[in-house]
């Protein structure tokens, strides 16, 4: 392990959660939720993404939420953007994390985004420039790190070429993601592994989906292998596009639990979390995804 | 991680994990079951309890389904039994694959048997005295390894002291559970390693429950301490009688899953067992909680 004794969570509950939740939250469901996460002690918490409304109706708010949530000092609140467009309007209202997005896998791409792998990082080129001149910090998404829904296998070597490309643009941290949620832990750690040898370390993060309930034990690998930031989302909220009734993301009430059991501090207050995670689930109309917040809050 | 690129899986879902559901099934259903799980190449297949049917109404069908089930060659079918009456009713049915069950915790039996850990365990002498002379195999169930529901932190020391015991006193194999869920990878490895200590890693096995979504992380754990056997439930069956609602056993789908893509061989058709899982889910009219069985069962 890694001697630090601190991980830092990334909650991508309020986006990468909800935009894959067909029950649309009104605003100020959304902007309750943030302010919740806010007094866990969480100090990352993306916040919503500006993405077309056309793909992401759930997320059609975006200013709105943005624009409500308190400020907690101290801590970040990230939003995604696809392009120069979507970055404009986060900065109109006051956004100062960035976040963008692309997938290792050429077919992810092509499919998406009728692009290449390369053609897909260059369009984040104005993103970046304009970022750097306003000072706004931009975190980067590579998704398809473990399979793709298309093409299967992803080569580990587009993995870290792109991760490394996107560090270069000047992402100050890597989102290293299993969309999907396939991967195994002994996979996930050569994957960490081999793209540990391009970007620092300290520069990465680990997002694992937990469609085929591996998540919690890939990031266990992960941390064997050196990573200290997670990336998680409160009551596993979302699912699997790819899978419909599929577990989505890992919730972060469960993560939190492991790490503390294991000693290694968050910052985090897991009683707040947990009571933030069935809060959710109830706006959501749907039983939580936390085994942590179904056994806290299950009759004894 | 042990050089030894073999798991078995000991399937405990038809009966840790039926004794713990309410719908109450048929003896047929359960034949079919174990039937089903005997052509998935699993090498041992946990039957049925022969316990009182007032403790455990699911198994009082349990010499019918003994004697009903298909025993291919090869296959274990292990029986649990309370004492040398529950004993003498398996060896009826022509068991030859006993096991037996304490805990590691005063609390926990002081409040199920009225006994101190060590007359709980006195008690099996002539149930393994009679093994002895039949012939029979004595698998050692010790419980509450982790934490127990009436005394919280279990000392290791007491699970070394049992587990040593229920080796001395000839148990083949000793499982080793986290009855309540509540282990993380750290403490379950730092456990594992004081018992191998003490007892052959070659006999130990590992018994983990999903109440706090921890199961996979601390399999993992274990298995890179050299552990390689793993108890599991085909689709997550059973629940937890401390916290209704929570979920139960590991499911066996998501432990071969982990295992398979690591590399590890476990002679188990993993679509065959999934194909079990979803039917028994059926059978038990609610969702299946394994995470790898409703991906791959989940609509595109």
């Amino acid at each position: 392990m890694n001697p630090s004794n601190h991980v830092r969570i990334v909650e991508v509950g309020a986006r990468d959660g909800l935009q894959n939740e067909k029950t649309l939250l009104p605003a100020e469901v959304k902007i309750a939720l943030i302010d919740r996460l806010s007094s866990t002690g969480l100090k990352t918490i993306e916040a919503t993404s500006f993405v077309s409304p056309k793909w992401v109706p759930q997320l059609a708010d975006a200013a709105e939420v943005f624009r409500g949530i308190r400020k907690v000092p101290g801590v970040g609140y990230p939003v995604l953007v696809p392009n120069l467009q979507g970055y404009q309007r986060a900065r109109e209202v006051g956004a100062t994390d960035i976040a963008v997005f692309t997938a290792a896998s050429e077919a992810f791409n092509r499919k998406n985004i009728n692009a290449s792998i390369d053609e897909s990082i260059e369009r984040f080129i104005p993103v970046m420039e304009q970022a750097r001149a306003d000072g706004a910090r931009v975190r980067g998404y590579v998704s398809t790190v473990l399979g793709c829904p298309y093409q299967g296998e992803v080569p580990v070597s587009d993995v870290v070429r792109v991760a490394r490309r996107m560090y270069e643009l000047g992402c100050h941290e890597i989102s290293l993601g299993d969309t999907i949620g396939v991967g195994t832990p002994a996979k996930a750690r050569a994957m960490l592994h081999a793209v540990a040898q391009e970007v620092p370390m300290d520069a990465l993060a680990v997002h694992f989906h937990d469609t085929y309930g591996q998540a919690l034990a890939n990031i266990l690998a992960c941390l064997e292998e050196g990573v200290r930031v997670v990336d998680s989302a409160v009551s596993g909220t979302g699912g699997c596009p790819y899978a419909k009734g599929a577990t989505g993301n890992v919730a972060s009430e469960d993560v939190v639990y492991m790490l503390h059991g294991m000693g290694i501090e968050t910052g985090i207050d897991l009683d707040l979390l947990v009571a933030t995670g069935a809060w959710l689930a109830a706006q959501l109309h749907k039983e939580t995804a936390s085994r942590v917040t179904r056994a806290r809050t299950a009759a004894a």
